[in-house]
């Protein structure tokens, strides 16, 4: 580890809120430090992570903002939180490399309070992009100290609900009416809720999307953890403290099992398998080199070559 | 060639659509009869890819639905179109493998029309999943005589985008009202945008979203082409001619400028990057056959090995 990398890790450890921002940059940004932060990082024990995903305006962020301040009174029935960590999960152009914050600046309220931290990650440039850095920063986050961090996607492309689906506890929010427990269902986050919530309740169509979200269970296989569906406005801060008694129930149900030890195992073997494809990319890459890469390339482009045998070529016999 | 895939493509080509969904479908599953299928459609031409994105309920399956009828009148100037194809990719759960296609109901009414090919494309469990198969059935389509595809995605998440951002023309389909364009901002659909549609336009908002849309372009980088902002009804077929003349403008400005070329070998180039990662990946887990695997990924879950280092040790040294 070189000595730039060790002095960060040291000030985040301290405290210093700057030197963990630059840590989690370094570790989106690839490379060198990344690995070596990974190798320090990577010796802690991955942080209790509470997912957040739904619908683009289902009021996740609102959510996540509201959820910050009852951990502290709520917490974990033994050990209550004295720091909390956010992960916004912003999709972003593949082109343009930035991330829109607008949303993020109702999270200043508590940029003053030093047990919380709030981060927003963007899809970078770099092979592997999000689906390495998240898993990436959340060891970070645990080796300066966070024993929590809730993840909350912006939209519900594959990659989010991916990612949603590594956190240990998941809630998913909809809102009232027809149609969009339907789109949850379709995005695939029936299957991958903990926790359900009807968000913004006060609106008309909370007992048919209650309804809907009871048969799609029914439908569902068993399991032995059937998700609540609570009500919250989280506006109005209306149902937060019921969501945090859920989730610490779902936290307690999955470490009185075998099931947490199962799910992080599921997760760690899908974090493998993409650190190993990249990885396995980047050498191929390296070893190519240029020459028959681009000669393939145009050899695919010209309707000479499909491109599966041009890859079979390029990486030797099949 | 197998003697089945050979017959299928014949059975196809005279126009067989069952012939053809089972090619698809074949693609889809991958395996030796998706290499087999690939490299014969990869000797033809891929065909005209209209892309269409947007937000969930913007109206994107409507809009595709009314698109097909006109292209037989419209078409393109000199050759008229006699056959259209739609590809609609659904996100579905990364564990079920099935798509949901309730909305795909409402284009049964072409289900009797022999010009037209309607497929619903969802996840499938295999490395690589939507992001090869969708290219490889546009070449599946071109080998059967579909000179035009228009390919509808479901959602906006990252892969959705990169699906979409694929097509030769890319319609990005928002809604009046305050927010709506920012969220396609967001998605970075801005960026990818060659036309945009504001869909409902009976409704109120229409003026300041289409505002807010040229906003976003004047602040975008100078291109040779200025994305047009069309108005369309697309329930009651208001706008929708506009739509394909805007369409076709785009298509002859790509094809009278160096930009078809380009944009095809860009997208050849993401293409067979992903045709090498996962040829990569499948390569290492044939090599790794079990046992150095489990080893390492039990190393990472017990905290004794960070996932980048595991992966070294896997491929061989670094």
């Amino acid at each position: 580890v070189s000595e730039r990398v060790a002095e960060l890790i040291d000030a985040a450890r301290a405290g210093s809120r700057v030197a963990l921002a630059r840590l989690i940059t370094l570790v989106e940004s690839g490379g060198d430090p990344q690995r070596e932060i990974a190798a320090v990082a990577y010796r802690e024990r991955a942080p209790y992570v509470l997912g957040i995903t739904g619908s683009p305006g289902a009021g996740k962020s609102t959510l996540a903002d509201k959820l910050i301040a009852p951990s502290f009174q709520v917490g974990d029935a033994g050990k209550a939180l004295t720091q909390i960590a956010v992960l916004a999960i912003d999709p972003t152009s593949p082109f343009s490399g930035g991330a829109i914050l607008g949303d993020r600046i109702r999270m200043q309220d508590h940029a003053s309070d030093d047990r919380v931290f709030i981060r927003s990650m963007a899809t970078r440039g770099h092979l592997g992009g999000l689906s390495l850095a998240v898993p990436d920063s959340l060891r970070v986050l645990a080796t300066v100290g966070f024993a929590a961090v809730i993840v909350e996607t912006v939209g519900v492309g594959q990659m989010e609900v991916e990612i949603a689906s590594t956190a240990d506890t998941i809630v998913v929010v909809t809102n009232p009416g027809w149609g969009d427990s339907m789109q949850a269902n379709k995005a695939g986050l029936t299957e991958i809720a903990d926790i359900f919530v009807i968000n913004k309740a006060d609106r008309a169509g909370v007992r048919e999307t209650r309804r809907d979200l009871e048969q799609m269970l029914d439908l569902g296989a068993e399991r032995p953890w059937r998700p609540p569906i609570l009500d919250t406005v989280a506006t109005s801060n209306t149902g937060i403290d019921a969501l945090w008694v859920a989730v610490n129930e779902h936290r307690e149900h999955l470490e009185s099992t075998s099931e947490l030890g199962e799910r992080r195992r599921a997760h760690a073997r899908a974090q493998f398998d993409r650190v190993l494809s990249v990885s396995s990319l980047a050498r191929t890459l390296d070893i190519a080199a240029g020459r028959d890469y681009e000669r393939l390339l145009s050899e695919f482009v010209e309707q000479q070559i499909d491109p599966y045998s041009a890859a079979d070529a390029l990486l030797g016999q099949r």
